[in-house]
């Protein structure tokens, strides 16, 4: 089949201009590679006030368990300036070896070649031994409020179970091989605004300058650490990201000021702990900072951000086992299992079934030239598809 | 003479509509008032590339010396919300026994209460035993680059000489005759950029967060305290007026971060060496921070504000004397000799003489129905009076 191609099929996707939240032609030239492997495809439109609409898409292909889904995104972010590529960012080019454009690997490079490996698992062994669904959305680079959350909870309602879940994106630092991700840190973030009182910098005890009380705030969530880490996972971490005040005038207190912070916390935490060990340094920094010496605590007002993102751990050793078994027979290296980085959408998926995250090489993705080695594409549709025979066999032994 | 009642002077010059940088009529104002009383009156414009010009009033009644400088300004800031107004800001109405209008503390008072005072005194003793000049500027609530500073050396230039000099700022937080001001801080602005290497806040290792090296840095600077104050001055006081970051993704640690502040410094420190105490602390603060372990030091840009305020202190006894008596004579009270609050156009004056400054209750300097009371315009005019002959008769003691 011509879809058995990975290099074929990843032209083909990259040609489509889907730069969030623009599907760009990309979930219908998937549909149409699906369609002739006997994929049953849905069309999903997700809407939210205030927000452009998403196309998502589903298709199964099989009607029984055990049910693999192999998740991802076919959004990509945007080309940058165009002039800087050595090759137009949606062109598809060839050179060298690589294959060059916008989303090479984060993550149409991943579709690609799922769609190659259960074509030639089709072509070699016929139907697999139970189902296999694509997830894939069209909102994962932008606010992902319309992607894969609704995605599949749409899909449930409908009645759709998985077993397992395999996500595509980039997974690998340095070469095809490195790296599966079985969990990844939860993100909680917020802004902290300190009130003070407004006055002239000549007479500053008539003021209250709410730097005075900011500083040591923000120190405080920065230091000491949150954790050292645990057995899976990194240390928890905390980056003020800004701080904002604007008060153009040198000779004026101001009346308010204000930070951000971001923290990306592992399974020493839960959201809700995390907040909380957030509010209790908060106030333990308020209480008494050796810059507003003999003044009432600092007076301050913490908004959270939006639907945190939880941590979570993947412990379905079947499913870690066969994609690292398909890793290792194919590539003869042994993946390290990992828990680092940033959020994914296997954050919304472990909800439904045991997710992991396994894909191409992450070096150039985001950046001008993103491409991938053609050399790597038949890598990985190797990797897929042993994982894929692996899988079923794990899945069905009595 | 009609210029010898402050009240009729004051509402001349509030009907002026003055605000920085128009002259609105009130250096015409008071060179009508002058002109009659025999002083000699000369406009000077100043200039200066991309700001507005300025008008300035120098104005001399003899020629022999002692030389007796009274030193103020004719702008006034903006009146703000008219209609929050008990009386229009320029309209100079009577109410209560209160004068209402911009300008009628800040400082047209002070210039309406020394005519007088001149006026009564040639009445009363003819010619003054000197000379008296009005040194008056139009850019005194502006940026101050064409005001007082230039006059000065204009006047100078043309061979000016001056004994003494009174400011007549509103020197008196609640009645007149609480407070002389003999001296005053100076004061230093600069602003501090942080630089780090921009990144991803799920990879802050790859990344170095300015904001790491910017909390201890701007916190040195605030604590500890640079001094406890010595006879003549309160203590020296650093705030902290804006940090600006400006990044306004919660994901990603941003590249570069700056603060900028603001120190009133006392006698113990001249500007050079608060300078060199600055930069101790922030290289202090850089070398290792508790929120950046086993990094670099913090790498860091100052950049000083243009023309720092000098601290300074007159200790000329007989001026002191000479002011302190009157207002003791007059009011009954014991003014304080203070140093506090911000800078004023002293600050180029005592470059030239020595120079004090006195005038109205400031409570409603800068705000909406800034007034006075027509009973402190009388009283102010007897205590510059009484002021004008003990300055002579001092000046002229063998
Ligand atoms: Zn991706
Ligand atoms: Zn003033």
């Amino acid at each position: 089949m011509s879809t058995s191609d990975p290099v074929i099929n990843l032209q083909t996707l990259i040609r489509c201009p889907s730069v969030t939240p623009a599907e760009g032609g990309a979930l219908s030239a998937l549909e149409a590679m699906l369609l002739p492997l006997g994929f049953k495809v849905e069309r999903m439109v997700a809407t939210e006030p205030g927000m452009p609409d998403i196309e998502n898409l589903y298709a199964r292909l099989g009607n029984k368990g055990p049910h693999l889904m192999f998740a991802g995104h076919t959004d990509v972010v945007p080309p940058g300036d165009e002039a800087s590529w050595s090759h137009p960012p949606f062109a598809a080019m060839i050179a060298g070896g690589e294959l060059f454009g916008r989303g090479a690997v984060d993550m149409k490079g991943g579709i690609a070649c799922f769609v190659a490996a259960v074509a030639r698992h089709i072509e070699k062994h016929g139907m697999p031994k139970g189902s296999i669904s694509f997830l894939i959305t069209g909102d994962e680079e932008g606010p992902a409020v319309n992607g894969t959350e609704k995605l599949l909870k749409w899909a449930a309602e409908r009645g759709e179970r998985w077993d397992a879940c395999l996500v595509g994106e980039p997974t690998n630092p340095d070469a095809l091989g490195d790296m599966i991700k079985i969990g990844r840190r939860g993100s909680v973030s917020g802004k902290v605004s300190v009130l003070g009182v407004q006055g002239h910098a000549a007479y500053p005890h008539l003021a209250d300058n709410p730097l005075r009380g900011l500083l040591p705030l923000a120190s405080a969530l920065m230091d000491p650490p949150f954790d050292t880490g645990t057995d899976n996972f990194p240390p928890s971490n905390l980056e003020v990201t800004s701080v904002d005040v604007g008060n153009p005038a040198t000779n004026v207190i101001p009346a308010r000021a204000s930070f951000a912070f971001n923290i990306r916390f592992n399974d020493t935490w839960t959201a809700d702990t995390v907040k909380a060990e957030i509010l209790r340094r908060l106030d333990a920094a308020a209480a008494g900072s050796p810059l507003r010496p003999g003044r009432d605590p600092v007076r301050y007002e913490i908004t959270w951000a939006e639907r945190p993102s939880h941590v979570f751990l993947t412990r379905n050793n079947a499913l870690i086992a066969s994609l690292s078994e398909a890793v290792e027979t194919v590539t003869g290296r042994t993946p390290q299992l990992s828990t680092t980085g940033g959020t994914s959408d296997a954050r919304f998926i472990k909800d439904y079934c045991p997710v992991v995250e396994f894909g191409l090489v992450g070096q150039t993705m985001h950046m001008v030239d993103e491409r991938v080695a053609l050399a790597d594409l038949e890598i990985l549709t190797q990797i897929y598809g042993t994982f894929i025979s692996r899988w079923f066999d794990n899945a069905l032994l009595p």
